[in-house]
């Protein structure tokens, strides 16, 4: 692990760091706000916040607009990438599949399955380096994410509900199956079976997995210019078939960008301090 | 004046409009910031921010992380270009010159005096279109900025205080006459006549216009990598010998970017709505 870049913000440390990634088999980077109460040594709860499509590391960090609050809750906040990277790690054909769009699963299909590893790189790996090398209560970790990363945040936070305790979305894709950024991407990272895309689903997950969270918070912007990508109707329906508690908040004239989010991050993060009894 | 860009956000709205600019000769941009109460037809106080070296319009907008504050307190928030931008607009030889460094002053010199009229655009041509298109209260415009921004507000400020009641900075270029960036680029706009240089450096022109402003507002971080550039000292000194009250606030361990100027943006934003009476 070695740091990249290091910037004093709100008496924290907003960081990158860059680490050998054995399970996407390359270098891979990821961003870390320091609160004050983290650099004085006490142990904080820590919120990952997972990216959307052609994202990076340092995407939250500068448009987010979250520092002040997680200052003020002492959260730390996660950043990984949005996929594996480098010059002899497989390319798209456009900006929807490929390097910045690893939709946070593992690849089994080739070319991608020999870097395309994110799931396990977020929930496993660089799960562990984050315990290990900071002060995090490893019982008061939770999980965001945008777009791709709100899908993302959904389906790692039901998969490995004794790592997440909370999670949150803004304008998630609620069900990649059905939607075609969801469509190509696991055509080309799984191949074409139902039953595996099913697993990584949020609105098919929700189903099987029943409820995991005490609440679940959605922001969605109703003038998101990529609406028919997300599907929050599937997935609020989806979350009352299975009696998961879920707050989806609609609003008017706010768009997919982080201009939406940076409105209502605070309270994402008032969300998960309440959630994870910061 | 053409609409370029509308993101909702914080009830209010970020927008970027293009226009085509008499003083730069060619088409220039801006950001604004309007909160819900412009929004709603009130007339509110603006502050303009003019950008460092390598900016755009859309710079503050993004890394700043003002508008929670500004929606909050009914700021309007005016973000112009940095320079002159196209094809048949000259270059710098390196980004500390040319487009991306016009350095808010009107160039003699050639090749930059056919374009390069930064303080014509912001003075007049852009002062004008907002106060004759957007709900500003005319008496109540202030004016901040950053490094070559920061040089570019307390100078305009000297020399229109007519036009802005209030003025701050973050880690501006006090003395551009006594620092590597201004002497090279006072050298290219304004040939080597110091007498001319004088009427556009901050240390220079609070000694001949004296007490201008109730108080002005410049922070500093002290592990700033541009320090030499910059001179806060001299700045400090001019002020005192002037009668000119400035509070400078230097901060341990925060450096030049935007995750310094974040860390204290709300504080500039408040400063100014008390000094426009807002």
């Amino acid at each position: 692990m070695e740091l990249v870049q290091n910037n004093k913000c709100f008496d924290g440390e907003q960081r990158i760091y860059s680490f050998s990634s054995e399970t996407l088999n390359g270098e891979s980077r990821f961003g870390i706000f320091l609160p004050p109460q983290a650099l004085d040594g006490q142990k904080c709860p820590a919120v990952f916040f997972l990216a959307g499509l052609t994202c990076t590391e340092e995407t939250f960090a500068i448009k987010a607009h979250a520092q002040k609050m997680a200052s003020q809750l002492g959260l730390i906040l996660v950043t990984p990438d949005t996929s594996p990277r480098g010059e002899n790690v497989a390319k798209g054909d456009h900006w929807d599949i490929g390097q910045g769009a690893g939709f946070y699963i593992n690849a089994t299909e080739s070319p991608w399955s020999a870097h395309y590893q994110m799931e396990n790189c977020i929930a496993s790996e660089l799960y562990d380096l984050i315990i290990r090398n900071f002060a995090v209560h490893a019982d008061k970790t939770g999980i965001m994410g945008h777009s791709m990363g709100g899908h993302g945040a959904l389906t790692l936070a039901m998969k490995y509900p004794e790592k997440f305790s909370s999670v949150s979305a803004f304008a998630p894709i609620c069900a990649p199956s059905q939607c075609p950024w969801g469509i190509k991407a696991f055509t080309n990272y799984l191949g074409n079976v139902q039953e595996v895309w099913a697993q990584h689903d949020a609105v098919e997950l929700i189903q099987s997995k029943g409820t995991l969270f005490s609440e679940i918070l959605v922001d969605q912007g109703l003038k998101d210019q990529f609406y028919a990508q997300l599907n929050p109707a599937l997935f609020k329906a989806a979350c009352e078939k299975a009696g998961q508690k879920l707050t989806l908040r609609e609003h008017e004239g706010y768009d997919h960008g982080y201009y939406f989010i940076q409105s209502f991050i605070d309270e994402h993060l008032q969300f998960h301090a309440v959630q994870l009894g910061a």
